[in-house]
């Protein structure tokens, strides 16, 4: 692949795509297998077998060749038919895409959008269910990449539950970085995606439903074809699985071996260790007197927004980090670019991965004229590994 | 990747996924880019910019995270509304596919259904249309993969033409490996895919579409999202070019690679080794004693379906290969389950897999109880590459 600059060390430090364990990357470079030969399909079943553990569901795991918006499009095709009304929680990028989502579909969209970096409020989605309760689906976010907020799905889930709704929570960004438990919680739809926790390259899109779900979609056919989950649920649940389209093998590969390593590491030291590398940015992020932005919280586990402060050029942050420091770092996107900058702890990453961010961006303000006590940051995210007392590379 | 049988050299000789290049392989072992830093960008800038060349068309080609059936969904998306008349064109598999996803998109489909193995006759698509002049969207094979046929699009696109309706043409088999010429033959939509001769893995749909394709689209908005193609061409059109969804950053840089092969080798060389590896195998199955199967005819240079002998388990044929001889070949689908066993010429193939598949063939069909004059096929396949009196290892 071209490199951003051959001559400086490059460190990818985004929230999707995130950067891949040498493992993963290894294996795409062994010859491709025939996905209807014995280990193709081998490859294809132990996959299949794999992905529930994350999702912390008994559900068949659908996959798609598609990215994570594939995968929330199919919730949409198979849910929602033209007319029907539905509820589309939005307070980011990617909450909007429901909306967008929806209206594709020609569905009567009622929208629920307390302002980007705001926490989903439970009362309120109750409220709304309560003023229109012909609403039988519910669109929202689990972790909002473009804010860093994580929303209470939990929450979320039981207000659905009360009012008789589906609800289809986008996790794509979230799982495996932020505690989901699909069955306990009793959350219908959970859309995933391969190129964030879950340490693969993108272009795969994954659907848990749960039966009730899959029987509503099944009642409302048409309209959708290679989305269609009564097509894909069908075909996996053939012994042997079988895809119903063929399946992106090499990803398909890589996702296997991503697999085995969080089965490795077990998924609650998983989260727990997100959850370190998120406490120790925030920190960091205090200690150099920067602020949050909108509204995080414990939760907050798969990337923190920093606000940018006023007197530094918010577009020239991240393109600094890049350009001189060789640090590929998200800036905000849309109404908050140039706005925020954010780091990521998703999926493939170390306490090094976040002191180094903090140093990239210490360095940079310094730079781009801003006050900052160099080191501090650094050394308040050190404690919180420190007093972790738990191995941390 | 799981390994079929680690004691037995494997030989993949499947029609897709296809074996890929090394160099292509080992590029998908490097470090993720960011899609949306700059090295990100100018790889999805040059894949883009080398794609138009296959379809040897101007049209942008537009580049889908999903299987080649997606492309295909694509244009059953943008093109067709509910109750509007279509004609499906299927002679296998991948054409029934078009019916499917007619329905599935609630057309009312006419379908010409020739059987099995047939070439589509232009003269009977004129028929059709003459009987049904409200059908504006055409939906036709190029490459039949269950088959081994390769189709008359050309002629197909001057009756489609003629009628004022769109054809819609799925290549994704057929795209640099059998002669195509989207603006000179004058084909609206063209669909391909990635893990056929393009010699990349499996996990992205093209779509090549007319301007007039995209404004007939245009008036037919709503019931689409992640396919629809406004929202695909708007963005790929940007400066730089910016992909709606994250794309398959691992994929793309594979692709680019086999790409850059195809213009070093250049397409009308590739074209004219598939056909040259074609030829040498119907010498080979000739030689070997045994019939083709359908009405293939020299546009067939993707892969050579041939009928597999009464006296032989045809089911058993395919097995031994692999088991045996490590030979991962296709036996036939659906209805031409065991009749048929389909050797590939599709991408990254040269003479000595023509040579090694006759090779196994002549060995199993022995082994299996049909006496066969052990190398007579791969003699007469020997004698088309000497006569070529070219390169072709």
């Amino acid at each position: 692949m071209p490199d951003a600059n051959p001559f400086i060390k490059q460190y990818l430090m985004t929230a999707g795509p995130t950067p891949l364990p040498p493992r993963v990357s290894q294996v795409m470079a062994e010859p491709v297998l025939y996905h209807r030969a014995p280990a193709g399909v081998e490859l294809y079943t132990r996959v299949l077998q794999r992905l529930p553990a994350v999702f912390r569901t008994e559900n068949d795991v659908q996959l798609f060749s598609s990215s994570g918006s594939g995968g929330m499009e199919s919730a949409v095709a198979n849910l929602v038919r033209p007319g029907d009304r539905v509820l589309a929680c939005a307070a980011g990028k990617f909450g909007e895409r429901w909306i967008e989502l929806g209206e594709a579909y020609g569905a009567d969209v009622v929208r629920y959008e307390p302002g980007w970096g705001a926490r989903l409020d439970p009362a309120e989605v109750e409220r709304l269910l309560g003023e229109n309760p012909e609403v039988n689906v519910v669109l929202a976010t689990q972790s909002e990449t473009s804010t860093g907020v994580v929303h209470d799905v939990r929450a979320l889930a039981q207000v659905a539950q009360e009012r008789n709704a589906f609800l289809v929570v986008d996790a794509i960004s979230g799982l495996g970085a932020a505690d989901l438990r699909q069955d306990e919680w009793g959350i219908d739809v959970v859309v995933g995606g391969s190129q964030k926790a879950l340490m693969s390259p993108p272009g795969m899109g994954f659907v848990s439903a749960s039966q009730r779900a899959l029987d509503f979609a099944a009642e409302r056919p048409g309209g959708r074809y290679y989305f269609d989950w009564a097509r894909t649920v069908g075909a996996q649940r053939k012994d042997p699985p079988n895809s119903p389209f063929t399946p992106p093998v090499t990803l398909l590969a890589a996702l296997d071996v991503a697999l085995e390593l969080i089965e490795e590491e077990g998924l609650d030291n998983v989260l727990a260790r997100h959850d370190l590398l998120a406490r120790a940015t925030r920190a960091g992020v205090a200690a150099i007197g920067l602020e949050l932005f909108g509204d995080p919280d414990e939760r907050s586990t798969v990337v923190t927004a920093i606000a940018v402060p006023e007197d530094v050029d918010g577009a020239k942050l991240p393109k600094l980090l890049r350009d001189r420091y060789g640090i590929t770092a998200n800036g905000g996107q849309n109404q908050l670019s140039g706005k925020i900058l954010r780091i990521a702890h998703t999926g493939y990453f170390g306490a090094f991965d976040i002191l180094t961010s903090l140093s990239g961006l210490e360095m940079a303000l310094v730079e781009l004229g801003h006050p900052v006590e160099q080191g501090a940051g650094v050394g308040a995210a050190q404690r919180v590994f420190v007093d972790a007392g738990v191995p941390v590379a």
